[in-house]
């Protein structure tokens, strides 16, 4: 039978929403936002889109107005109270009432700030301006938007059979991935996807195939709504923002140099256990760890997410040493530009120095590679970033110098005092 | 929305029947029946099962009770009001009133009659006895039955998620044969695998992937029910039991040698175009043309379903430069054993001497190879034959003798009233 007032319902929609939640986003953001909420609330920021895929006309395949009624339909979105219930009620990393009374209170009042859109040539530019906790939540919503909305431009010329087709191999390249992955041992591995996702409903599916095929190995996922909805761990520590708004905010080249330490004291304060995880590269990872003070040392693990993942990791490694620190009691994450190669390639490398985990991304929610003519659904590397905190401008270095971003002499400032020398430059593809 | 209604009648469900209509039958059936309904109505037969894959247990496979309600399901079905209206009204092969009025009358009144069912060891023995019309119309609905239930018995141990990923790698697969064969000049490919399916809507779902992908190429489907929802063109011609209960019926070796044109000399008063297709491998191809009367000769084609094609198809061409006809102005319809390889190399050797066609059957249809641990959803070789008739054992040759059924002293004087000599075995695989 048909279901009738599902059909007429469904007709009524103007958009098909691409974020239907304000936890359609990174568990790393809340944490971090509750963090920034305590310790920075006032601080002015400016995130802003950053297609480094020159090559992908993002204004001529998306329609400004499709783009604007997405945008618009995430500023209407405020925190349900299951939303709500499940933040409050939740364990996170084994801790309770890891969000505070004061924080949830915040966000349960929450509306997204305005955002500025414009087209300039073949792209656009999208920015977000006013207080860090709320404008940095945008960062997520508004990749996944532009990915999904870019995807639909190829999508809607497809037929209904096209399309299952489409998704039967892509369902079988994923599962064909999960199953290769089966039988290494003590995998540790998370969805860490939602950014640059082919869409909501395909990261939930990916999800759900990483539970099924990969059982226990599978830690969770970073997306809050998936993790709620799929009663999973909710997966993720802190980013690059953290210690690139820090950095702006410094006054002089000794509180620079200070500011990634700042960064991970406020941490300190707050987490502990599997929460205490290094981000060590923003301004170069050799220098950070060579500077860093002993405390840091005791932390659980470090995240590698640019650079050369065996050169960082070995860094880790020798840095633990260095310190006095037993390795195998370390946890090493990898989440950058993961595909199961490299994930195999790592770990055989590495499990037997330390705990290995993996936060795989966009080719795991967005490997639709070679599957329409033209690869016109290959994933592309969209960031969204904060660039400017109080006005001044941020930069980050990362050990690839093709991830730089920032004013040039701001740049050359930030190498000196953080004494990063020569680096080498790997190929960014997500 | 739930449909409430829709789960609480499908939780009423006793079975879920594979067959839902008399019509989900191929329509050659149809068109024989008609044939013997006018002209040996009341000669008594047996249809037996035989399955020549005996390493697949099918009595251990498939429960007893199972099997009986399936089967005693297709004893309640009856043609439906639409149906009826679809085989009267419609167009089949260009004709109107294809099916005339006192074939129609019997037919919209018919159960099919009783069966008799015994488990022999791990196999079991299926009979059905009665009335050729009727009994006849057994053959395709009991195969599709145990095809499909050994299926389930592999399906039912796989997760909701397995069967996802299994049906999506199925899909992928019968796409890429479909793409494969898009640029194939003048393809003309029709659907032939009712009888051996995977299911019912595996089969639907590959008869909309051929209309899909290859549009005009894609001539129609044998099957009527799916013909009918999916608005295709019905195709098939006749099959080996005609001659076979023909051949038995004869009472001397000489009616027995004209049994075979016997039966096509009936056929040629009811049919014209293209269904005056022969089908000349029953008692061997070679002999049959040989000493078939000139008018044969002036029909339109030659349906080759065992043997080594490209040998029937130079022989069919032979034998029509024999008999003073342009074998350009005639089709060859390659049935047997097929796959995108065979269709292409089929295609390329004959396309520029005659019009070639294929029927596709059980690799379009069930094509779950090495899709489940120990293949066990390969296909495999099971069919239902006409046995006996009144009270005679029939034989088929054919030009492979691993097809060859019937007793082996009646095989012996089939080979001498035919002039079969040496033949060349080939695999059956399907």
């Amino acid at each position: 039978m048909v279901d009738i007032a599902t059909r007429v319902w469904n007709h009524k929609w103007k958009i098909d929403p691409i974020v239907r939640s304000l936890i359609d986003t990174d568990f790393y953001k809340l944490l971090m936002c509750q963090s920034v909420f305590r310790n920075k609330r006032g601080t002015r920021v400016t995130f802003s889109l950053i297609n480094r895929s020159k090559h992908v006309p993002l204004a001529k395949l998306i329609d400004e107005g499709e783009l604007r009624e997405q945008l618009d339909h995430i500023r209407s979105l405020s925190l349900s109270r299951g939303e709500s219930t499940w933040l409050r009620g939740n364990t996170f990393y084994g801790k309770r009432q890891m969000f505070r009374p004061d924080f949830m209170e915040w966000f349960e009042n929450l509306r997204l700030p305005p955002y500025h859109l414009e087209r300039k040539g073949d792209q656009y530019e999208l920015t977000f301006e006013g207080n860090w906790p709320e404008v940095m939540l945008w960062e997520i919503p508004a990749l996944a938007v532009l990915m999904e909305l870019r995807g639909r431009s190829v999508l809607n010329r497809m037929g209904k059979f096209e399309l299952q087709v489409l998704y039967a191999r892509a369902m079988t390249r994923v599962w064909e991935k999960i199953e290769n992955m089966r039988d290494i041992p003590n995998l540790s591995i998370a969805d860490f996807g939602t950014r640059r996702r082919h869409s909501y409903l395909w990261q939930d599916w990916c999800v759900q195939a990483m539970r099924e095929g990969l059982g226990g190995a599978f830690t969770g996922t970073s997306n809050c709504k998936i993790a709620m909805t799929r009663e999973l761990e909710a997966i993720g520590t802190n980013a690059h923002e953290l210690p690139m708004v820090y950095a702006a905010l410094a006054k002089t080249d000794a509180e620079l140099a200070q500011a990634p330490y700042d960064v991970l004291s406020d941490w300190h304060e707050e987490h502990e256990g599997n929460l205490r995880i290094i981000l060590p590269d923003t301004f170069g990872t050799k220098g950070f760890l060579d500077n860093a003070p002993d405390w840091l040392a005791g932390w659980t693990g470090i995240r590698v997410d640019s650079g050369d993942p065996v050169i960082a990791a070995e860094t880790a490694i020798d840095w633990w040493k260095a310190r006095g620190e037993d390795p195998s009691t370390k946890r090493i994450i990898f989440s950058d530009g993961l595909d199961v190669e490299k994930i195999r390639a790592l770990h055989s490398r590495f499990a037997s120095q330390v705990n290995v985990s993996f936060g795989w991304g966009t080719l795991l929610t967005n490997d639709f590679r070679k599957l329409v003519p033209d690869d016109k659904l290959a994933p592309f590397s969209l960031v969204c970033k904060a660039v400017k905190a109080n006005g001044v401008p941020t930069v980050k270095l990362s050990d690839n110098p093709n991830k730089a971003m920032g004013p040039a002499d701001e740049i050359a400032r930030y190498k000196r005092v953080f004494g990063v020398g020569e680096q080498v430059a790997q190929e960014v593809i997500v």
